[in-house]
């Protein structure tokens, strides 16, 4: 990581610039291939699918994991900001949650460690899935399919939160996106990309958007200030990291997002108020690095964005066990 | 299905008390075995999966088809009434997808003849996916994903809400849920039910439940009225099969559910009043039949039911195609 990120540099600087044309080994590269999940509890990871596609881990019984970061479009909503109990508008963009088990922390202003801290906080959040922790576990407690599910992965006849928040994070850890045409490329297929994505790619590195959309994930790894050259005028009040380090330096610094899957999570930014790639390049040039790339590089970076779409998580759809008489039942109104 | 009807009918009038204790083959009883999908267009379904988990189709880009009739919860969304466009609250309770092609009809009131016509009802009704079929369209149209897979599918470049709803309904028709207990019971697998199971399907036959519920949906065939022993007080201003007759004498008629997967479909009867297989045993047996059953009665009652549980349908979750910067945006807020 840390030859990466001097190399990342060295190409903002603009040494990058040498770089097109000489034919590189990929570990050369500030793009790294993406690797499948290494070291997964099947188990554990099973269960954590039908927690993340289970609403009744909200108030309503309405609102599951999956309603905001969908599985069949990019981990995402697809919406500038999400609707949450009783149609309740987000603050902020929904990330996406493939290949977020890269990310340096979660959120947009990084202040859940890992996907585990992060996985309680949509339940609980009023906003949100308006739940409390105590009545999620409440809810599955009642539930026998769920009780014999969590003491063969846990080994306890009581469920608890930190069981639920770890059994989703593992479910999450296998959302990784590997074998994009870009990994393609990376690993020698030299006809995985066309001419003109790998002009979009020469001048993504060029340009200094590599500075901080680099290695793995393509982002993800940082947190920056959103308007560098020129401020950002955002349609969200969030601002960013200093919410959580309270210090004024770190206002609207935001989590660097992936761009892995790009393609699919529109719209863009923290407020998501870009509404295509185009914009969302444009924007990010003038912004971030003084620089308006003409309608033809845009199209080259576009292009080559959309060749980090990798294989989108293939399972079956999780059968919920069901409610009993004991259960405690949802209030959707 | 005359033989069947008579049957039933025979049993309704007291005679079914001839036929517990006899060892009957599959064919003679007045529930029989439900078959999986005969006759499927296979790329048809696999696009009619798709659009049914797009909520691209509802106005706000956040209500799917699965959003109220939840694969992951035996078809339904296990909530008194639903949840639509801004969570107005729906008027009825959403009945199952599971096994609905089996239906004489569709909706509660039986409104649509068949899955094509129900398909199109939600997208443009106002209290639930708010939208109108041409906008449907339109945003199909600007899906190049769609755009192919709807000309391979029907060979046409242009599409038309007919095909999409045609599609929806043929995914549908593959959500038959065969080999439940009681199916292998049918089949021969003397010892796929206990002796309470099957003294609750006795009893079942022998009250006059299965005047009704018969077939191979267990129901769904019919329309009947809800109260005719004593009036149901029901918590939905539906009034049922009038709406769609006219006639007076349909008032609170209403489509006899299927009780497939009823351990599942929680809550029970067209407003979702009852919470629980014990309440509904409790209430239809009053109200219908006259006949206060004795908790054991329910109890086994309920036993027998949960044995009407099949397999799920399973199926990789879909993957939708992207919009692009031609498709128009939804309207969340």
């Amino acid at each position: 990581m840390k030859a990466l990120r001097l190399n990342a540099l060295a190409i903002a600087l603009g040494l990058g610039a040498l770089l097109p044309g000489t034919t590189m080994a990929a570990s050369d590269e500030p793009i790294s291939v993406i690797q499948p999940p290494q070291s997964i509890n099947i188990g554990m990871a099973e269960l954590g699918k039908k927690l993340y596609f289970d609403p009744r881990l909200s108030k309503s019984g309405f609102i599951s994991c999956n309603s905001c970061h969908n599985l069949s479009m990019g981990g995402t909503d697809n919406l500038p900001t999400s609707i949450g109990d009783k149609w309740q508008q987000g603050p902020i963009n929904a990330p996406t949650v493939l290949n977020s088990s890269l990310n340096v922390a979660q959120f947009w202003d990084g202040r859940a460690a890992d996907l585990k801290a992060q996985a309680g906080g949509p339940i609980a959040n009023p906003g949100e899935m308006a739940f409390t922790h105590t009545l999620a576990v409440d809810v599955l407690q009642s539930i026998p399919g769920y009780v014999r599910e969590f003491k063969m992965v846990f080994g306890k006849d009581k469920i608890d939160i930190d069981e639920v928040t770890l059994a989703i994070a593992e479910f999450e850890k296998t959302l990784v996106t590997p074998n994009a045409r870009f990994d393609q490329w990376l690993l020698g297929k030299q006809d995985a990309l066309s001419a003109k994505e790998k002009a979009g790619y020469a001048l993504f590195k060029d340009s200094g958007c590599i500075a901080c959309h680099n290695g793995e994930a393509v982002g993800g790894n940082s947190f920056q200030k959103m308007g560098v050259v020129e401020p950002y005028q955002a349609k969200s009040p969030a601002e960013g990291r200093s919410a959580v380090t309270g210090k004024d330096a770190d206002r609207f610094n935001f989590k660097v997002p992936t761009l892995r899957n790009v393609e699919m999570t529109y719209p863009y930014f923290h407020d998501g108020a870009a509404n295509t790639l185009t914009e969302a390049v444009d924007i990010m040039g003038r912004l971030q690095l003084g620089r308006t790339f003409s309608a033809e590089e845009n199209a080259n970076i576009v292009a080559f964005l959309k060749t980090l779409t990798g294989d989108q998580p293939a399972f079956t759809l999780p059968i919920l066990p069901p409610s009993t008489d004991a259960t405690p039942r949802p209030k959707p109104f």
